[in-house]
């Protein structure tokens, strides 16, 4: 590539809003300035098959395989294998495309095997034709636990089974005080970044438990490049899934306040919605209004854009 | 149902040409009258998950799911499983449909959950639809490895991946010596039997390791009842399969004496085919002649039937 010389970046992501944007930073960077970290504390382990589904979001998104109509999963996907295992009276409760099942079946073949998932995670992705390097935070095994009144749920149970009906009442990351950054972290950390991006996901959900692990938000913190999220939150609501919820029953304001406060010492910028103009000035961090809804692929490569002169002008 | 009383029969069968004569007594048999007793030395486990071929073409069969322009597998099978496994650099040798991988997940999960093969067989037959008994011989692991001048094989290895090609030196059953016969072969032998039927499958790799679990073999000869085996050889060939191939390796002639004196202590009467008629008298052991190439679904029946009147017969 010819031009200004671009730096590298850094996408740390969740599922479905974090991988928008990080498919919005690959469309405009080259392959080799960008490394996406992903969440794993939505892992779990379901008849018998290890399930990944921010990494597989990710790289489904990226590798432009996903499914837009459902907003999950594969495209053109069939389900023969879940309409026979309703047949023989198996646990329906979490839909596994055919093409789907392929991945989880040959991922836990190769961790039984010996290989890490971060290994597992980079040769799908290039299998898939995908150029930047996508990583799991960690090769540890992380669970994100959901605490409502009625217990402990894990949290597939309560996102998917539930359907995020249980209120609320904690979160923890088991496992994550034990477990070490993957080594694509602390390659991408030691190798000179632009710009270090929280894509839009869930902050309590999907960033929390890869900040969990020791080292991880010190680490970014203490990076000489800035380190800059994108609020998830527009207008008062969230642009998808439980977050909005979430921090109700939390006791959180769904203001842009309460993502600036999360964050605060984290990061050097937010990115907020046009439509949360009038905060811009009063959240005690810098800010960058734009867009931030990503319907379109121009929407995706717009606010990548603006992410990265963002960090341009935090950089000066 | 009214009419002439029929006794209860045992079926003893391995996969593809010993369910066609299962399904053809099931044709003929009221469902409660009918065991069928399948070979498990086939089973293996293979990406994670455990899989039972001959248990599976059974149920296949039984159940009219059967693919029968493949010769396996299950009908209107897609393939989106196995296409996505190749795109990721998986193990591609043994084909998986994507029906037929719920039966093997499903399997594995209630295995896993403390369940026996016996009840896991029984269950996801009558989510089938199916009357008659489906039962493994045992719920213990028995392995068929076969002895080659490279080296042992794995059955799978030898059978599809290696596509019958290695010449075989020997045979043996690992587990079996410590291996214990299913509470539903136990049960069909106690419970007053008319006819107990060695199905056309082939003797060495299908029927030998039911007899290799130790009392197997001595209580069926030591049942009141009749035991009929229908050869697998016509005028010479197998029917199916790699019998022919493996009889001319072991040092045996394909011929209806070698299956006669195979049998010897065990059987009372043996179907030939038609081809066959002028052999029937010097085999040494009672014999009827009849069709035994199974072609249309009458072929089925009609060998059933066959077989049940020989029984009659040499019951008197």
């Amino acid at each position: 590539m010819t031009g200004p010389k671009t730096g590298n970046v850094l996408a740390l992501c969740g599922g479905v809003g974090g991988a928008k944007l990080a498919l919005g930073l690959s469309l405009i960077l080259p392959p080799e300035k960008l490394t996406v970290i992903i969440n794993t504390g939505d892992d779990f382990t379901h008849l018998g098959v290890r399930i990944c589904p921010d990494i597989d979001t990710v790289t489904y998104t990226l590798g432009g395989l996903s499914n837009t109509e459902l907003g999950w999963g594969r495209m053109g996907e069939t389900w023969e294998f879940m309409e026979n295992l309703r047949t023989l009276g198996g646990p329906t409760w979490f839909n596994l495309g055919d093409k789907d099942m392929a991945t989880h079946v040959e991922r836990t073949r190769r961790l039984m095997d010996g290989q890490s998932l971060s290994q597992v995670t980079a040769d799908f992705a290039r299998s898939h034709g995908i150029g930047p390097l996508l990583a799991p935070i960690t090769d540890d095994e992380v669970a994100t636990v959901i605490e409502t009144d009625d217990g402990d749920l894990a949290f597939q149970h309560y996102f998917v089974r539930d359907k995020c009906q249980p209120e609320v009442r904690g979160i923890r990351f088991e496992g994550a005080e034990s477990a070490m950054p993957s080594p694509a972290f602390i390659a991408a950390l030691r190798g000179d970044l632009d710009a270090i991006v929280i894509c839009p996901s869930n902050p309590y959900l999907s960033v929390d438990p890869l900040l969990a692990i020791p080292g991880v938000r010190q680490a970014l913190a203490a990076n000489a490049a800035p380190v800059i999220a994108v609020s998830p939150i527009v207008g008062g609501k969230a642009i998808k899934g439980p977050t909005a919820k979430l921090m109700a029953e939390l006791g959180l304001d769904v203001t842009q306040h309460t993502i600036a406060h999360h964050y605060r010492d984290l990061i050097d910028g937010l990115v907020l919605d046009t439509e949360d103009a009038e905060m811009a000035d009063t959240l005690g961090v810098s800010t960058y209004v734009t867009n931030t809804v990503m319907k379109t692929i121009d929407d995706r490569t717009g606010l990548a854009r603006a992410v990265l002169d963002f960090a341009t002008a935090l950089r000066r």
